[in-house]
């Protein structure tokens, strides 16, 4: 199972929907395909299907509710992201925060239909929580940090050192994703340094005038930490 | 702006999912083509797109977020439902219930973007509130008929009688259409017979084993009807 | 069944909990004594019972749930606060609002027990709707004015005119509450010149120095309106 | 810190409200007294102030609200409930579900009023996941047997095992109390040689002929079991 090393988040944004996410996910398979950086997008679930059939690179949902396929109006079950070719889904974002158990009912789903399940979290005992849950991925973002530019890796590096410690203590295993203000490759190279698996990033990608030229700049920087 | 005389909801059924949800929607199509009978389909959210640029007739999403394009992960706002070529969305209904507020600002967003928008209620005086916020139509459901197989117009016509009255004296002009059970062309008639402008069907055209056959069963009384 | 003309919501301010909480309710039980003012009072939950057994007038809860009595951890069914002594409760406040299902459902479990439902609504098409429920009054509070100073009667007249006309169409006999900046007794005697039955208010008076005498200003044009 | 062995969740319940819910509390106050076990009661938050104030034995809330004192009408912050008199809170009841953030904002807050948090949880990862936040205790209750009369002990003793060793692994300080279906001295002897700390019930109280013989029974194995 492959967890990607910058995931980009195109939230709800106008700039990163419709053709637009399709083409903001093509450019990252380029960027991929030119640096070897496993890169993923989760697009608004709307145009989830579209970018899941346009492009090679894993595609995440940016939620899905604990449920199986059935009688549940205006819900979206993990095995109908699955059908439309989504490889798994970010869960508990701030901006769409959810109860405990469905997080665990969400990942135990998702587990099962092997789907990727990457928990977001704004805390390091958070992060510790979501960590006995058994998630693929936990991404720790502090919620005052997302949108600000102010990126995590620098501003608040505690909070990703207390998060690995906290999540090594319960779960070795699982990737660490930083997420929160990255807005340059010098974010991304902190972040690395940090110990951070990878980095969560959205309106740096989403709103750039050029998001190629802007997930290069992101990818780079992991090209070469994972090549040393 | 044309309501749909029969509505037909996916929900999230697998029978009514991904290249099933284009199938149904092209025999509604059909249907519709055949009798002139106005019929919409409301898909689950992950295959609106691909529903909307398959099919001539209205496509309706089954929830909306009363929010602007933007920063919001995993909500789905009116604009981009539009872009994506939905006619317009459900809100409301008995298993996605939203609060007050919710419902009064998706209507006003809606309303804004010139999208359709049909409210779900469960009781007359429920209709009435929601006719005071100026939907497009509203849908009365009572919950615990749906699904069941048994059809509000023959089970409570009282229901139907007495929504009909209460939205009256609040907005005359919002049509009402009447769901829960509705399986059969029989049903379909008693529906319009008490008053209702249409009806709005799920599983008895989803997990139908020929949707088309079904579609024009429960489209044909409508037919008569309006020519009438 | 007696609607209060003033009715004071202590939220979960420290100025208005615990002894405060009875120490206000016996001000205003005072000033209702001197100027025959109806005047309620709605404490914290937590102060519901102390307080309804230290005063006459009619205490109200802040919010309930639309429950019987039974096995519900961490819930207030409406049963509950009427063995404890309350007149009824406000609902839908805009700091606690809730899906239009529990409004309807608990205006009904109240009016069986003959509560006093009290239900709140920021504008005048919600206001309309809440109508259709048929709850003994609506409180009309435009949420960016709460807590403001800027009373709702002076900075937007045409919010409770527009209220009034709205909810008469739809139930003529219900009585409407104007709130959100209420702070003087002009701003009191603003609201009822424009057709308000009465005034819901919080920190004009949980936040005065001398809440008697900050009652008694609010009061005095309530009794000086109505005798006229 | 005192964490109660034995805890009573009075639920919304009739027979535990009111004059019922301090009756009840004078009979734990006094099992306590003749066995030395520590009892606990939660009653329902409209009774709290008044249990609290006629009893010695701790008092705990059903649920509190992530927030401080202030302008939050029909919410509940711990530092009211501290100010009631009670020693800490119930949080995230399978009957009271609550986001991730919530429950660790709460056990924050009530750690810095010296709050006892005790954290409810269906399953041993979602223990596990409690643990990593540093509650006072949590209270695993698989929500299927709730209300059951089939005791978890006995009929799903590996829940409590497994439970106990993920909170282990977590954080080994965290005494574990087990609930769900507990209703006979047998069931909480059975409890305590699995390894749990004490026992969580309610209905087996409750809704008991004789509540203050059932207590006793109820705290007669804890007390052999600690003297041992």
């Amino acid at each position: 199972m492959h967890i990607p090393r910058l995931l980009i988040n195109f939230k709800a944004y106008v700039e990163s929907s419709g053709d637009r996410a399709v083409e903001i996910s093509k450019s990252a398979e380029r960027v991929w395909k030119e640096t070897g950086v496993l890169i993923g997008v989760s697009p608004n679930i709307i145009d989830l299907r579209q970018v899941s059939s346009s492009v090679e690179i894993p595609v995440f949902a940016q939620h899905v509710d604990p449920i199986p396929a059935g009688a549940y109006t205006g819900h979206v079950p993990p095995s109908l992201v699955k059908e439309a070719g989504a490889r798994g889904s970010l869960l508990n974002h701030s901006e769409r925060q959810i109860p405990l158990r469905h997080i665990a009912e969400s990942i135990s789903i998702m587990r099962d239909l092997k789907l990727i399940s990457i928990v977001c979290s704004p805390t390091p005992s958070e992060s510790a929580a979501v960590a006995a849950l058994s998630p693929d991925a936990i991404a720790v973002e502090p919620p005052e940090l997302i949108g600000s530019g102010i990126p995590v890796s620098k501003a608040k590096p505690e909070v990703i050192l207390s998060s690995l410690r906290s999540v090594r203590v319960v779960n070795s295993a699982i990737p660490l994703l930083c997420g929160a203000g990255i807005s340059s490759g010098d974010d991304v190279r902190a972040a690395l340094e940090l110990g951070s698996y990878g980095v969560l990033v959205a309106s740096a990608v989403t709103k750039s005038p050029d998001p190629q030229r802007k997930i290069r700049e992101l990818a780079e920087p992991i090209a070469s930490f994972t090549r040393a």
